[in-house]
């Protein structure tokens, strides 16, 4: 039998690694060595120009044919900040915790990720791993390079768990599967500036714009569904820009963000937005960017099979959720069913990030019970 | 007889003091000697400390006993900006024409009321000028120091008249026989910062601006009346100041100004402002600045008298009207009936400031026309 590998042990070597997007700080090649000693086959490669990039990527991968069940993440981190109690790019371990930037986001389930495919080497089909370098940035040149990347070479996951920390308060608690879809809508009304004790003579575009916001931010999209909360809009930017008191301004803006349930297109909701600004503001510009559309995995064997292996680790049962914020799952879900879980999330982003040695371990475990129930040897 | 006063030339003498508020450049020193020739005792006096002041301030009078007919007005400029075809402090004449910084607001009328003053000297009464260097900037140690400093010295006018550039596109056609009042608020909306995907976790302040303001602007104030036109609410800026897409903000902040006739009060508006945020944003701090109270002189005695004198010397009939922006006629209206009357509008505060000559000395012609009807000889 081969050598295990300590998930905490990789976890922190990865960890030492200062890859805030989009460096890579060495992760790639620490994370290569170790997969490649556990035969797989790996391919890097690295995509896009300054200033988003170039991202350093990875697909390793192991096995062939059906069924191929791929464990997706990012070696990047966000930055960690000022005021850490210990050095952020130093894993420390204390009373049985291990703290670094990346422990639980998403350092330590990669390195779970590895500690599962390295316990179970015998089983049929392909398991692979899809990791990216810029999942914390503009996300131009991370897994959509890598999904094209696997098209042009003939690697079609049949199944993909990502390994976002989904858990909430204890390990096991929460899976994801599905997200909600984002879009950002900027708003620009022109007018005609002037002085304000001659109105007249002048356009005011603020009245428009306060009107069209208040219309847009007192819309139900929905009432939510059975797996979706309701879907939501947030004001979060306004502004003009004037600092004279008795000047009417030439000018007011405005950003918005929709957050969407799969009862929406991102372009749908753009169109509802143009139509509300036609009406208050109609000489306004609208500027979108969809970040992404929403995605379900409705619950069926991906999930079941993740929740058995959660409970037989755990003893949890693991509630099925759409919740949070948007992750490369976006992405994935176009290729094949995907869910998402790993570490309590209570410290990502953070100072201080943390994971407790314990859930790491019990992580590693619990990917390996879903791997030998994807691939039953 | 005594010499006559061209006031052309004296405003010339004016332009060359470069007296952008707060400075004095010298103007106050030409326009006291010019006083004390033709028999004005003069005082001069500083008020105020930096950055502010001090700001020179001169109160000149002649006579003694009612009644008492005050000049009234400014020696400071607004700075002149680039691009003039002459230098801007330097009076120059082409072609029938005065060029220079002040040349209708409102070096030409002072040198005006020095010239009428200088024509007509054998008057029952009292006649005097009231005259700041602070009227284009705070105004905080302006007029209102020298309205204290007339109380203090037992100096009561009976009517005013300030000359401000009131002519539209004829000398003559317009005098001003009361102003509206202006108000600034600043309104501050807090709320809870957080991630657009966790509203539940956050209170974006934004909604209930843009509600408190979409009601603000579609107030009808008044309809106006026979002497003004309606009161009228601007937003003149809105700022949140949220460079972050995913993140609703904390703070959303508006600022906004009324111009409003003599059917509000500027506390009684900021009362009703207060009243609708106190329903859309019950948190919102209101923090309100009343620049000046609307103020009327009813037509009457004076402006008949005025409206003789401009049809003597121009044929025109003046309409009266309320028009425009706030004035020093806002102090000097708390203590005695007060007119507006001055040269031809078109080119104050703006690059190469300019008066007709002939303007100006029908202007001079007509203040005299004045001083002789409200002290008969
Ligand atoms: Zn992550
Ligand atoms: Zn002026």
């Amino acid at each position: 039998m081969n050598a295990a590998i300590d998930p905490v042990d990789l976890a922190g070597r990865l960890i030492a690694c200062p890859s805030v997007t989009p460096a890579d700080g060495g992760a790639m090649a620490v994370l290569a060595e170790a997969l490649a000693a556990i035969g797989f086959a790996v391919h890097r490669f690295a995509a896009g120009e300054a200033p988003d990039g170039p991202i350093e990527n990875l697909f390793a991968v192991r096995g062939a044919g059906a069924p191929h069940l791929a464990f997706a993440g990012h070696t990047d981190v966000v930055p960690p900040g000022e005021g850490w109690a210990s050095d952020p790019f130093t894993a420390t371990v204390a009373d049985g915790v291990l703290y670094g930037r990346g422990a639980v986001d998403m350092k330590g389930a990669i390195a779970a990720f590895v500690a599962a495919a390295a316990e179970v080497r015998d089983h049929p089909g392909t398991v692979s791993l899809i990791i990216t370098g810029d999942e914390e940035g503009p996300a131009t040149y991370g897994t959509r390079s890598l999904i094209a990347w696997m098209a042009a070479n003939g690697q079609h996951p049949d199944l993909c768990l990502v390994g976002e920390p989904t858990s909430q308060s204890r390990l096991g608690d929460m899976m994801k599967i599905g997200r909600r879809g984002s879009v950002n809508m900027w708003i620009d009304v022109p007018g005609t500036q002037g002085h304000v004790a001659y109105p007249h003579l002048a356009d005011n575009p603020a009245p428009r714009l306060v009107r069209a916001l208040a219309r847009l931010s007192a819309l139900e999209l929905d009432r939510g569904n059975e797996w979706f909360q309701p879907s939501n809009l947030e004001i979060t930017d306004i502004a003009i820009g004037n600092p004279a008191a008795n000047v009417i301004p030439a000018r007011a803006t405005a950003r918005i963000n929709i957050r969407f349930n799969d009862m929406h297109s991102g372009e749908a909701l753009v169109d509802q937005v143009r139509a509300i600004l036609l009406e208050e503001a109609p000489r306004a510009t609208l500027t979108a960017r969809i970040s992404g559309e929403s995605f379900l995995t409705a619950p069926g064997a991906l999930s079941g099979m993740l929740g058995e292996a959660i409970t037989e680790v755990t003893g949890l049962v693991a509630e099925l959720s759409t919740t949070g914020g948007t992750s490369d799952a976006r992405f994935l879900s176009r290729i094949c069913p995907v869910v998402e879980f790993g570490l309590p999330n209570a410290t990502m982003h953070k100072l201080d990030e943390a994971v407790a040695v314990d859930d790491l371990r019990q992580l590693a475990r619990i990917y390996a019970a879903l791997l030998r129930r994807v691939l039953p040897g």
